[in-house]
């Protein structure tokens, strides 16, 4: 049976099985923005799955990176779900994320489901289709979930903080720490990895980076720096090693709740702003009102302060409109 | 006197007066969101410029072709302001603008003013504080607005979308006609450069594009294809005369107006969406509702359906209240 002969409840019921079609079918409808409802339904069987963003340059080789460590938590005896991220233009996609023969989901292996996703119909843009995205993955009952991203870092719900654990991806030779520092690395990296370990300057920079961590890090648990080499492997199972401990700290410490929470609540922010704009402008903007049209054209008003006017004016003049009832109502003899 | 000590009155002059120092601080309160009442006021000013938006990939050789367009312009006699816009990550902030010297404005020549800028304070992104910067530069009177960006396109109120022309810099090797189609650059080229045109494969690429653009394009003014080398100059005239030929064709058919229009709608929406946010949100996202955050630690409702609740209790239970109201009042008797 095909899964558009499905009802919803049995599309939903595979979803959460795990079932490699359903799961791909779900992240394109997340995608296309045409899955409130589905994603509604399945958020109560999220919250179990570990999530880790994996994140760096073009370059510094996160997409094998990811693969490893994908085949590393197998061997381990858990499931893994992969979403590749690529939120980049015109130009560059393809160039960030597809370039490359990357890991493939083989219907071998029902514990290994990867997939990209790229910037397209959701009407409020990858930032707010990712989290999604990634929910339907831990829905679908993957222990733990890699979403690898360039780190565009301009949007609200940006892919960092949407996820539980943050691995930054550093290669010698792109960088040095001076600059992992003003780029705010620091303040989002939970696990650093210096990849490409066998090039010149990978100790250097691991050892700034270790000495970065002791002297600026704040909070309990620092960030650890493993050396890495995903063309071969090497180093993989440290770092698999290490996210693990984090894991647990998190949990031991009740930060991965506070964290989750944080997260939700910005997501929650981005899609007010989203709904908000959808309700009050709708998709078609020839519909504003000609006089704000007028004056956008004759340049009297600008558009912040038409938009501040447009949200005042539906926050408040119903509000003033009561109070005005209502003083009229006062004013009637009882 | 320091522009610290000016009135605002005298400070806006300053900027319309083109003077570099107070468009420079402009633009910086532009970056930082704290503009709203200064853009408002030179928004009137707006409108004179014609603004030219330059995008294409990383390597492409965008910022020497635009350091060259400058010095053509200025050549014609026409004042020009450069606004770089890096919209990219903390990793690649630099590599994408900054890792080469480029032109710089110089007192020598008050009718050149350059300027960068990135991602910062702005609290609706780059992508909201562009187009207000785009307009300081207007406003203070240069004639030609050249906005280098690398276009990822991800943002509601992309810079593409801001500019009265959109001109997309190829380069041979770094893709094919066929990805060019993809990736959707048909849709906003208004000009095609092919740069380093000394390059292998540039006359096919240009030959591919010109044939592509008779085939695909719809509309009159259809875009031309010009061949540059931005490192020594080479065809920069040429795309100068390109340049001032589809402003003529703008301006002569009434296009410039409608799409100016279309742009300035466009950013309103984005704002609607920015202010409804802060409004129903605000800026510390601890101050969500308890129940709303229980909710989601306890996952009974995702973060869209509570997102959705928010704006419709907003925009709608003030209306009900007016009903009620209104029902009340009208139940006494007269």
């Amino acid at each position: 049976m095909s899964l558009a002969q499905r009802t919803p409840a049995e599309f939903h019921d595979l979803v959460v099985a795990g079932d490699h079609v359903a799961v791909a079918r779900a992240i394109s409808l997340v995608e296309n923005g045409a899955s409130a409802a589905l994603h509604s339904a399945l958020f109560p069987r999220t919250g179990r799955a570990f999530t880790i963003g994996i994140t760096g340059p073009p370059g510094a080789g996160k997409s094998t990176l990811v693969d490893q460590l994908a085949a590393e938590y197998r061997k381990r005896g858990l499931t893994v779900g992969v979403l590749a991220v690529d939120p980049s233009s015109p130009f560059t996609r393809g160039a960030l994320l597809g370039d490359r023969v990357r890991m493939r989901s083989t219907p071998d292996d029902q514990g290994l489901f990867i997939r990209s996703m790229a910037n397209r119909g959701h009407v409020g843009g990858l930032a707010l289709a990712a989290p999604s995205a990634i929910r339907v993955l831990d829905a679908a009952g993957f222990d733990r979930v890699l979403v690898e991203t360039v780190g565009v870092g301009q949007s609200e719900v940006d892919v960092v903080g949407t996820v539980d654990c943050t691995v930054v991806v550093e290669v010698p030779g792109l960088g040095d720490v001076v600059q992992t520092m003003k780029a705010g690395l620091m303040e989002i990296a939970d696990r650093f990895v210096v990849n490409k370990a066998d090039r010149e300057g990978a100790s250097r920079l691991a050892g700034d980076l270790r000495r970065m961590v002791r002297e600026r890090h704040r909070g309990d648990a620092k960030p650890t720096v493993t050396m890495t080499q995903a063309q071969n492997g090497t180093g993989v199972d440290e770092l698999a090693d290490s996210l693990e401990q984090f894991r647990d700290h998190l949990i031991d410490s009740g930060a991965l709740d506070r964290r989750r929470e944080e997260n939700l609540a910005r997501e929650v922010a981005a899609f007010v702003g989203e709904y908000a704009r959808r309700r009050l402008i709708g998709d078609d903007l020839r519909q504003l009102p000609k006089e704000m049209l007028r004056d956008l054209r004759e340049r009297t008003r600008d558009p912040e302060g038409i938009a501040a006017g447009i949200v005042d004016a539906a926050l408040e003049s119903s509000r003033e409109e009561v109070s005005d009832v209502r003083l009229t109502a006062d004013r009637k003899p009882r």
